[in-house]
């Protein structure tokens, strides 16, 4: 049957111990609501949960929720400078009062990787049910369930190139779940509706390329990456993001001082060149990125974050055209920034990571 | 853009007053869900709602569960042998202790309709919030909400021949409503998470065409349907559920006295015919039908209800052919059937709508 082969393709990606631990959803924010929520309902006396300073909004707000309606209370994990947890703070959250721990694996914005395995191990030790929002990770870096202590695990479709709409949720075996959406016996009786079949399809299939293209499309980004990085860091006054710590092959952010992320993505663009700022679940808000303010990134670089996402298909040919023309766009912002006189001064100062 | 022009042909299909009043999901059951609780969670100090006897099991599981785990007090409301609701009972069950009413706009197993106009503008009476189930309806029969005092409506996209995945609810404008998905602000943040573009695109697409064709349908159904009927009502121990009752032009359901349907179902598809027993979201239960059992449908008959569900691509000519063959099926199960020696005479008395 179609989704039980798709279910199949997706826990080989996971490195699942047992096919019937995948159950589909209908993406990356459902299924991270769903895991936090059932673990707190299937631990009543515990009111407490743990979550990174970097959590994506599906956590964030979800986390302020339960903060403010349910009266959970909320420890919230700092970063450094580098995006590495404190994992030092993260001890002292720890106790059975703790119900969940929601960890990312791989931050959308920056690309920083947490040390989940050793996370959630931690998090086993005083019973606490550990959920990790692994939708920038899977399809990235390898990973093997069976050999971890991680409980739950959150992935979307769009992520791997199935469409959008489609999602999955790890359930490790024996794991107590409470459906959110009730009604019929669709999942195991986990997650009542009619499935979506084609993007079941779609995920499994999107599961299974990604698993045998990995190695290759790792290789190939961290060099085209290194290529990229190494002319970004050449620029005056820009700064590449946790530069030191484990980050996905495919992620590169840089901050620049003094300038505006936007007008710099909008002369890339005139140049047909295709970056981001922050993360595109905030966009429309003119908030920085809470990411980088946990990061303890300067207050006048925080708003000239730009975001590139490397694919397979990008060539040494198009990062060498971003390092023709990126030079340029920084220095004449620069020179219509209202900032732009003290900057070099400042920037010297600023220097991080 | 895509999705705001799939948002206004759904809106056109259902008359809302607004393109802003549709917002997209995963599907019908996670739009029941997210409507009721965001009713109750709306209306803290009433705890007790509504529901038909008849509901699909996306609300009678939800309703068990606000029941049981939430303190929630679940009047259901019974309907009598043509399937029609007890207003009487309805009326008495309606207060402002009310916080939402569930009832759906015609059955998935009997097609029968029933009068949601009239039901809300009782709840809207005592200040409850009016939702329906309407998965079956939407598509099949003139729906105008603007005229209407409903507040929220669910529909699922596969029902009209969009595909699995995606759905939709409609939200009267100036109602509260409280996201059950939390995280970005898609949807107006009403519903968190990437928006399933294919599919919402294809949702708008069937909703359009559905309108397009429904008079022409409904008025070829109706007579297609006659003529099944017609026929089925000459086959002994036959009786059509809710005949007198209005009706979905597109739905039979026929039960036959000591007999199971799974073996009519079994025999129908040799001779390359497909029909259903009871509802799909039911099956692989043994159960038999709570909306028959509603219905007072007797003991000898409950387990042989089929259900022929008619389309635009069905033929006087393939009609012919099930009345062909079906009064020998029946004949042939009769004569094996345990229960087979007393069943003219109690036949008899069992005859009902």
């Amino acid at each position: 049957m179609a989704v039980q082969k798709a279910r199949r393709q997706v826990q080989a990606l996971l490195g699942a111990d047992q096919a019937s631990e995948i159950m589909f959803n209908s993406g990356g924010t459902e299924s991270v609501n769903s895991a936090i929520i059932s673990a707190l309902e299937s631990a009543p006396l515990r009111r407490e949960m743990i979550v990174s300073a970097i959590e994506h909004s599906a956590v964030r707000t979800l986390a302020d929720w339960l903060a403010k309606n349910k009266g959970i209370r909320v420890h919230t994990i700092p970063v450094d400078r580098n995006g590495r947890i404190d994992v030092v703070a993260y001890k002292e959250a720890l106790s059975e009062r703790v119900a969940v721990v929601s960890m990312m694996w791989a931050n959308n914005e920056t690309g920083t990787i947490l040390p989940v395995v050793e996370l959630a191990e931690m998090a086993k030790e005083v019973g606490a049910t550990f959920h990790t929002d692994a939708v920038q990770a899977v399809g990235k870096i390898p990973i093997d369930l069976k050999s971890t202590q991680i409980d739950m695990l959150s992935l979307s479709g769009h992520k791997l190139h199935a469409p959008k709409g489609i999602g999955a949720l790890y359930l490790r075996k024996g794991l107590r779940f409470r459906p959110q959406i009730k009604g019929g016996h669709q999942e195991r009786g986990r997650r009542a509706g009619t499935e979506n079949v084609p993007g079941i399809v779609a995920l499994g299939r999107a599961a299974e390329l990604a698993g045998e293209r990995m190695a290759d499309d790792a290789a190939y980004l961290t060099a085209l990456r290194g290529r990229l990085e190494a002319g970004l860091r050449e620029i005056p006054n820009a700064s590449i993001v946790a530069f030191e710590n484990d980050r996905l092959p495919n992620t590169t952010s840089v901050v620049f001082d003094y300038i505006e992320s936007e007008s710099i993505l909008l002369l890339l663009d005139k140049e047909g060149i295709a970056a981001s700022s922050g993360s595109a679940c905030s966009s429309g808000s003119f908030e920085p990125s809470h990411v980088l303010q946990a990061m303890n990134v300067p207050e006048t670089a925080l708003r000239g974050a730009v975001r590139f996402s490397l694919s397979r298909q990008n060539t040494e040919a198009e990062i060498d055209r971003v390092l023709e023309v990126l030079p340029g766009i920084v220095a004449k912002l620069r020179e219509i920034s209202p900032f732009g006189e003290g900057a070099d001064a400042a920037s010297q100062e600023n220097a991080y990571a």
